[in-house]
């Protein structure tokens, strides 16, 4: 039924992942009865319904494409991210119980441990026959996990660790899986051996036994949440709980029989980040999962939009009101998200295959595999800020842009939004991880960047040149190859729809802030501010930065990816979608390219008289665009509006 | 426990029906287990026990404030608006189920009947003895009420009226209170006499007998919706519902028992829409209760970020964590969006007051009253947009400011986020109504503005002097008090905190965008572009326009609000609330000042750092500025976060 168009479009959108989707979108047709199930269930049988569902779909072993073969994987971490992303079409606490199982717990066991952990788990957790969780989180230091107050202590004696809950509000909280179904947890605490400190550390132990918690930890339930009530979070506290020596996953650390501490990295700092790192996979699943999500309530939106007529009695050529998609200010509405969503598609697939690249050990050429692991970190920090912010927004807007019938819960928006509201802040809160993503143009990715706390970073910077900062940044490389294309460089007003000029002025504004922010927090510190303070005053600014730097990024994927599309509709159509997404994002903060003189005041009304075009252009591919979403009408669950 | 400060800005926020806030409040706090209720209960049982606290409540008399004395009320319209308003400091189904009962069905058989109808109803409506619901929106016509699809034939053999539901998609749709509660409703049907249409027309009838339909009528339940499930949503089909003639509410037209029509508004369109009119204080209610929602949620995010330390450890002078409102961004996420709940509750009680004098027959002075109510209907109208924008936002940035426990349905962020997300789209689409607003301004209030479809605006528009349109705007005088004011005008730049100069920006925005899109309407027609076409492609500025009316007064409310305040502690907090929150919405659109000459590139920049500056200021008096909101600690319900 689709058009040969969407169909192009469609492959463009499933990149080198196509045929891994669309099984995942047949092993998951037949469940698409869970959503209802959301509704129609009592809180418990819905989360059995939901285990049942992942543990059905293990079988498939679509749900754990990145392990290793012998363990029933297939050895592809891209392909794992691109199923992952594929089961957001899906109802979303099945998503988040498969990421749970596979790619937290299953994942940690897999990147921190080693042979005698992968032997004892690896199997049966990615057969679902033992159910994991990942217990990080406290309630008392949601971010800031180096902090945690969870002590996992040596015992010479009885060569075991022996965890406990330290402090009142250092119980494990929100933890996935947790509540109800989990046996065993990975739990992270800090080693203490013979009073010494060492740092964070994972461990992975038994906390339930038959149904029931084992002596030693104590479980309850979180309840019900806003959404995604079919996972079963909970809290865990330890009292003393013993494991054998042999649980510490000591694939970067180990203890030996004795209580000697042993380990390749020598900052305590730098070992927990090692460790955090190889756990960027859940971030990168996240921001992929929100860009489908941002997917299905646009299919529902632009669908509906182009069936509903509304107002103008009788004007319209055919005696009928106007479909709603006629109107200027609902194009408006939708298409530029569409165009976002296309474009993080685009920026997604790049960050998808640094991770399959870096993790799959197929890392080639000159980089150094170290700064190469720590820009990858940085772009699925800001990717998956990005993605699930725009997700929250699409789903609103198209929510909206449904009126009263977008709020029942026989329309799947309802869903939508209540499930995917907590992906601005799990796997990394969104303001935090833009910090974080600053944090690495700042420092030119140094080793021990992402474990610098604020202040340190503020110290970082202020040690340094200003241009220093700014040269060595790779932006810095980008600018000097476009700074002709810019107004207020030597060459002509370049066209509004060259994307070269849109990718020159989101590199610019990157690259201003970036000098910016390194001279605020020096000239803060050379003024003798306290570092705290000078970084609460430039925070804004910090954040900002993060986020230009991401946008550049996003945009910058998605031309690439349309430039190596061959000539023809779909491609025309690409360009478009391309330029209304860039001109969108520089017509957003178009005050920033004025304030900083590489924006006329005509260019900017003309950017956004330009957008309106293209709205009109891209309107009568509305439903192709959406239909290359790729989204089966099981899981649009809108009877009254598709 | 409140501060001095606290106490003084609690009764700037209260205004003149502090009394029935305070009286609300304590008849509301028996029923704060209702929140809890709301995920605990099934879904019959939490509607059935909504319904139980909603006709207790009745029993107090204050959710039919607005009623005459006579019928159990205390004829005071702003109190009632008030008392309502303080509701939405509990479960919002409540309010929304008291706002049906008392509201929308006792307020259409008030407005919109007569002696007869109110004798015949209206102590029992009062009372809670009778439940009653309005059945007006379809689901084939959401927001386009004239082209109902409802047909009330009036038959002349048995004096009564046949009401039926005529086209498929005509069923009425969304009606809180008829799927499980109500036995009366207020039918809105095409009154049709022979034949001949007679436009919109509301009929009182029975629907619900002893717990079943009556013959005639079909019902059928929505079903769970994403929030607000305490309010019994439901579908009403007609299939030749017999009525009494008595049966019409007759207060603008009438039926005689020999079948002729009379009334004394000629046009069918001007009939119709002095019936919606007198039924604007639904809007006017929702646009309060949405501010009022915000401030819980504000509240909460507010108490949190005092408390809750995070990150940079060992950094304070106290060895402690940094409070999280330290951090400038959280700052900035905060402390803008209290100072807008501030500024609507100022712009909410100009408006209330205009309802009160104009519903309560005290309107004095020369305004011609049929201007006045067409100004007040726009003014309820824009301010509804702007205020349930306002409430989805601040609630949303105030649960990812909780970051994941925010998440959980045992803290208020859950059912706020899910009950108030309609009310951007219920009582009219924000985006429909911010065009009403701009249609109040093309045409000047023209009798017949309101009626107005688009095409007609275009072409009313087109047929005047561009000039004309603008001299007649009210705020074409206000621009030429301050014009001095603006920069590019003769004065000196002037303070970057003085209210003149910002109420004279939104002014200029609000003058140049009327001219703007007058002449772009105007223009359109002269080169002969369709009318639906040259609306489509200028509906944006269209609706810019009417947020820019709205935002002129709302700032213009608040800053008249807090000159009227004695000197002192409470008024120079006061002062910068108001900077801050006309700087922030001088800032969200910088570029359009810039673009149009009136914003410098340092000015705009100053205006940023102003905020900041604002915000470090407010900060030590954050604590003040919520508990002002007044909302006890029952209902914050946010056990682990303040």
């Amino acid at each position: 039924m689709d058009s040969t168009v969407a169909r192009q479009l469609r492959a463009f959108l499933a990149g080198p992942y196509a045929d891994t989707r669309e099984l995942v979108l047949g092993s998951l047709e037949p469940y698409a009865s869970v959503l209802e199930d959301a509704e129609r269930l009592p809180i418990d049988e819905f989360r059995d319904r939901v285990r049942d569902v992942v543990v059905e779909m293990a079988g498939s072993g679509l749900t754990a494409l990145g392990f290793p073969k012998e363990y029933g994987g297939a050895g592809n971490i891209g392909a794992s991210i691109a199923a992952f992303e594929t089961l957001a079409v899906g109802d979303l606490s099945v998503l988040v119980k498969t990421g749970v199982q596979f790619g937290l717990f299953g994942g940690a066991i897999l990147q921190l441990g080693t042979a005698r952990h992968h032997e004892a788990y690896l199997a049966d957790t990615v057969a679902g026959n033992v159910m994991g969780c990942f217990a990080m989180t406290e309630h008392g230091h949601g971010s800031n996990v180096a902090a945690l107050g969870t002590v996992a202590t040596y015992d010479r004696e009885t060569r075991e660790f022996v965890i406990t809950t330290t402090t009142e509000d250092a119980y494990k909280d929100y933890i996935g899986n947790a509540a109800r179904h989990a046996e065993l947890a990975v739990v992270f605490a800090q080693l203490e051996i013979d009073g010494e400190r060492q740092g964070v550390h994972a461990f992975v132990a038994r906390i339930r036994e038959a149904g029931e918690p084992v002596v030693g930890v104590r479980i309850a339930d979180d309840g019900r949440k806003m959404g995604l009530n079919g996972v079963d979070n909970g809290r865990l506290w330890f009292d003393g709980l013993r494991v054998p020596r042999e649980a510490l996953l000591n694939r970067f650390a180990d203890v030996s029989e004795e209580g000697v501490y042993s380990s390749d990295i020598e900052s305590v700092n730098r070992r927990f980040f090692t460790v955090l790192g190889t756990l960027i996979q859940g971030r990168v699943s996240v921001g992929g999962a929100a860009v489908t999500a941002s997917k299905v309530a646009l299919s529902i939106a632009t669908r509906y939009a182009l069936q509903r007529r509304q107002f103008d009695t009788g004007a319209g050529d055919d005696g009928l009101e106007t479909p709603l998609l006629d109107y200027g200010q609902h194009q408006r509405r939708l298409l530029p998200l569409i165009a976002r969503s296309y474009a993080l598609t685009a920026a997604q697939e790049v960050l998808v295959d640094h991770l399959h690249r870096s993790f799959g050990g197929d890392l080639q050429g000159p980089e150094d595999p170290e700064v190469y692991r720590r820009e990858l970190e940085s772009r699925a920090a800001g990717t998956k800020a990005l993605a699930t912010w725009h997700a929250t927004r699409a789903i609103q807007e198209s929510r909206e842009a449904c009126g009263g019938a977008g709020y029942l819960a026989e329309n799947r928006f309802a869903a939508l939004k209540a499930d995917t509201d907590v992906f601005t802040t799990f796997e990394g809160d969104n303001t935090v991880l833009l910090q974080l993503v600053a944090k690495g143009l700042l420092t030119d990715y140094a080793g021990e960047f992402s474990s610098m706390d604020q202040l340190e970073l503020v110290r970082f910077v202020a040690s340094q040149a200003v241009d220093t900062v700014v040269e060595r940044a790779s932006v810095h490389k980008l600018i000097e190859r476009v700074r002709d294309l810019l107004p207020g460089g030597d060459g002509d007003e370049p066209d509004i729809r060259d994307a070269d000029y849109h990718l020159a002025m989101l590199s610019f504004r990157e690259e201003h802030m970036l000098a910016g922010v390194a001279r605020r927090l020096k000239g803060g510190i050379d003024r003798g501010t306290p570092a705290g303070i000078v970084f609460s005053h430039v925070q804004d600014h910090v954040i900002a930065l993060g986020r230009a730097h991401v946008e550049r990024l996003i945009h910058e994927a998605f031309v690439a990816k349309v430039r190596a599309q061959p000539e023809g509709a779909a491609r025309d159509l690409l360009d478009k979608v391309a330029d209304l997404a860039a001109l969108s994002a520089i017509e957003a903060d178009r005050a920033w390219w004025m304030e900083h003189g590489r924006l006329t005041v005509q260019r900017s009304k003309a950017i956004t008289a330009e957008i309106n075009t293209l709205c009109r252009e891209l309107r009568p591919h509305a439903r192709d665009l959406v239909d290359a979403f790729g989204i089966p009408d099981a899981f649009l669950r809108a009877p009254d509006l598709v």
